[in-house]
């Protein structure tokens, strides 16, 4: 499958880029930076520190996209609207991994996923689309007797609080209580606050060196509490995971699918 | 339903008392100790710390077994073994919390419920029983490629290792994965033991202060850690599950049950 | 010496009443709570669930204070300003593990130490005055390097946010740096944050279920994270420190005094 | 300086290869590998991972140490007490970061220190000698009261148990205690165990996944608990810290060297 990586001399980039080189059955095709970024014209492989691929950097995404047949994108959402826009006009599958999207972001997604193969994930590890299933069922199976909290940690240069993966994984303890996150969501706590509203689903956010990502969910109830936690060692399984997610849906209709999806959870 | 407390002096057994008291649907009705205990003849309410309940403590624990339509044994094995075939011949309800049975105390249990109405559990709080649940799924889920690790602390005076409960949760992960526990589990660790073997389900103890119990279950894979873990508050949460365990038990046919059995999970 | 309990119908009074019962060298003397409280007339040790004490809850307490050595106090703010007065009046020692204090509280109480043994803490235990002190030394051996958060849970009741607790922590930490913690605390991150500032001092609050107290302070650098972490167990912790401050107040002169102080730290 | 690289084509090797090329003052100037080895001839930097560095790897450390001032070694103890005594014959720096030695290899690097400058450490982290330090401190402040546990847990490929690292900081607490680690160090709990034994520095070892090191200790006391924790989130930290010790050690006189020493804590 020939793969292009957009944003590809950010961190995360370039770790998709080695990621692609390193998976069978795919093949990098291009690598796309902004207008005026200094790695146009070098070599994806060398900036990634593998070693030449034959395959340059340029600004000039639609003409990468029309040569391959999937995009891995993890940028920030003006740039992800753009390049699902592209996507679809060159019916390439779509691997969105980008966080922060707004409602308006995701309803554009949705419209293009009608004529685009789409895999969008706050997080598109294993561990973490495993972890959300569980949340799911526990917040099925107690009650408001038990409180949910959610907390994570990443880096300090992390921009938007909570992570994608902390509301992907209230999204699923809302699910499983049969309610609406946005109902139920306590975000920031400080000062005189009362009590907590039963059903409230907490989130705490920590920010600090290099995190690459850690999240909890808390069940806390009288005497007890369970908690169920996954820790991120390095980013490769977010890169491997959007490989997976784009081969997966190589042969797949026309959606807007998630990691569960892939996953087969 | 009638219950009676064996081994009423000790902390646990203390508990069970106040617990019994406090539960809708059940009367203490009797109240053990062994042969010379100095809380012989005393109130085991007084005892308990909830004031009088005019059931002193005795040592004859036939007279009261044929008086009660249950028994809450949280004691030694030993004991229990003893304590298991007066329930028998009473025809009552045997809640078994005692942990460190052997193999062959298993089997006199299992001997002993084809008459009786025997529930036995590692653990009787909701969370445990729960995150038992969830670990044999997740163990189901993730190849040999994840490794399991269970870490378990209790306060400094607890005499087995690893914890009963710890055993139960090794067990659910054999489950998942198809396998025995006996074959695949390691205790110990120390010196040079060589690398991990795939497959190991590796137990770790921890011992120290008033800690009533805390467990985690961590599956390792490559870059990513799944960590589920039980912490326990206070002994209370067991007391009242030993309470529902009997109340539930009531009217099933002779067996024996576990708490999975009693909370529906 | 003679020991006054404030607010002692509420759980921390309860704990209160009894660890002054069970402290050597101390009696309680008096008993309060609010106007129209149905505690009053009651026994404050029956109240407490050790049996009657002779010391009837009352709604007087500078009748009480007159009578008394030292008042105990985890009240709320308002009322721990109006004690605090009568306290200095009858010239014995306040202990006050209230907390939610303002700026102006705190001024009153310094006020009011010129004349009065003031013992205050934002939390009473071994434990986490001694981590105050290992957290100021963290602090001060790494520079900004090393991103500063600290989390803490409480329970589902606690009304203020963050904890007393985690707010002396980032006291420690902000004084091991030499900088002011209202010029660099942050208490809320939600939506677009932007990347963390150099120097911050973090601050992620957990609610839910029974959490007596958990605290963690972060240290997160360059590929590694230091952690150091306080687990209260249970309330008694709170309530032996306040008895050990009020004995260790006794003969001292008037002042504003912490649990660094009463412990030696 | 001019180092050298021993066990080069090891993960760890590889490892210091790139912090050597990376660090400024340095330069790699050998790269040793076992006889047979197929990296031999190699270029030591192509084998890292960051393009060629004009350094082949080869089997003569002899060769090799008497045209550099310094040796970083993370092999195995057979390996480090030959490279011990070629160091020293030719009279440059050697950082050990072996673990798993025993009390005589320890013996055998004693001896050598009379004539070379060796730093010998079971972690290199800054991190985890900060660490040791409030070990030690915090081990002196509270008495048996509290029971000291040490917990870690790495990668499913470590062959020795428990880590260097978790020796080190048992080293520190029975240091701030005044005993001798020997003498209170249990490291195995299996079946019945009996009570633990007040002064006991307990050890668990937990193995699996791709765990670069994480360490916990515990104290345990009545009613709370204290626990300081590192984790280290990748080798990197550990290659630095190796090469700031050569730097270090570069103009000391002959001595066995810990990174306490280096980092001047």
């Amino acid at each position: 499958m020939r793969l292009v990586v957009v944003g590809a001399e950010g961190r995360m980039g370039r770790m998709l880029v080695r990621a692609v080189a390193a998976a069978e059955g795919c093949t990098l095709s291009g690598a796309i930076e902004r207008e005026g970024s200094v790695a146009l014209g070098q070599d994806a492989g060398t900036l990634a520190g593998i070693g030449p691929l034959g395959v340059p950097v340029t600004d000039d995404p639609l003409a990468a996209f029309v040569e391959a047949e999937g995009v891995l994108d993890f940028t920030a959402p003006a740039a992800t609207r753009f390049f699902a826009e592209l996507a679809a006009q060159a019916r390439i599958v779509h691997v969105v991994g980008t966080t922060g999207l707004s409602e308006d972001d995701l309803k554009r997604l949705e419209a293009a996923s009608r004529h685009a193969r789409i895999v969008r994930s706050g997080n598109m590890s294993l561990g973490v689309n495993l972890l959300a299933g569980l949340v799911r069922k526990v917040a099925a199976a107690l009650g408001e007797e038990f409180d949910i909290e959610i907390v994570e940690m990443h880096h300090r240069m992390k921009v938007d609080a909570p992570s994608g993966t902390a509301l992907l994984l209230g999204e699923a303890a809302a699910e499983g209580r049969g309610v609406v996150l946005g109902d139920r969501r306590v975000s920031t706590r400080d000062g005189h606050t009362g009590a907590r509203n039963p059903g409230d689903i907490g989130f705490a956010t920590l920010r600090g060196g290099s995190v690459v990502g850690d999240h909890s969910v808390v069940f806390a109830g009288p005497g007890e509490r369970l908690t169920l936690s996954h820790h991120a060692e390095d980013r490769e399984i977010f890169a491997r995971g959007a490989v997976r997610a784009a081969l997966w849906a190589f042969d797949k209709k026309p959606g807007l699918y998630s990691m569960t999806d892939v996953l087969g959870l």
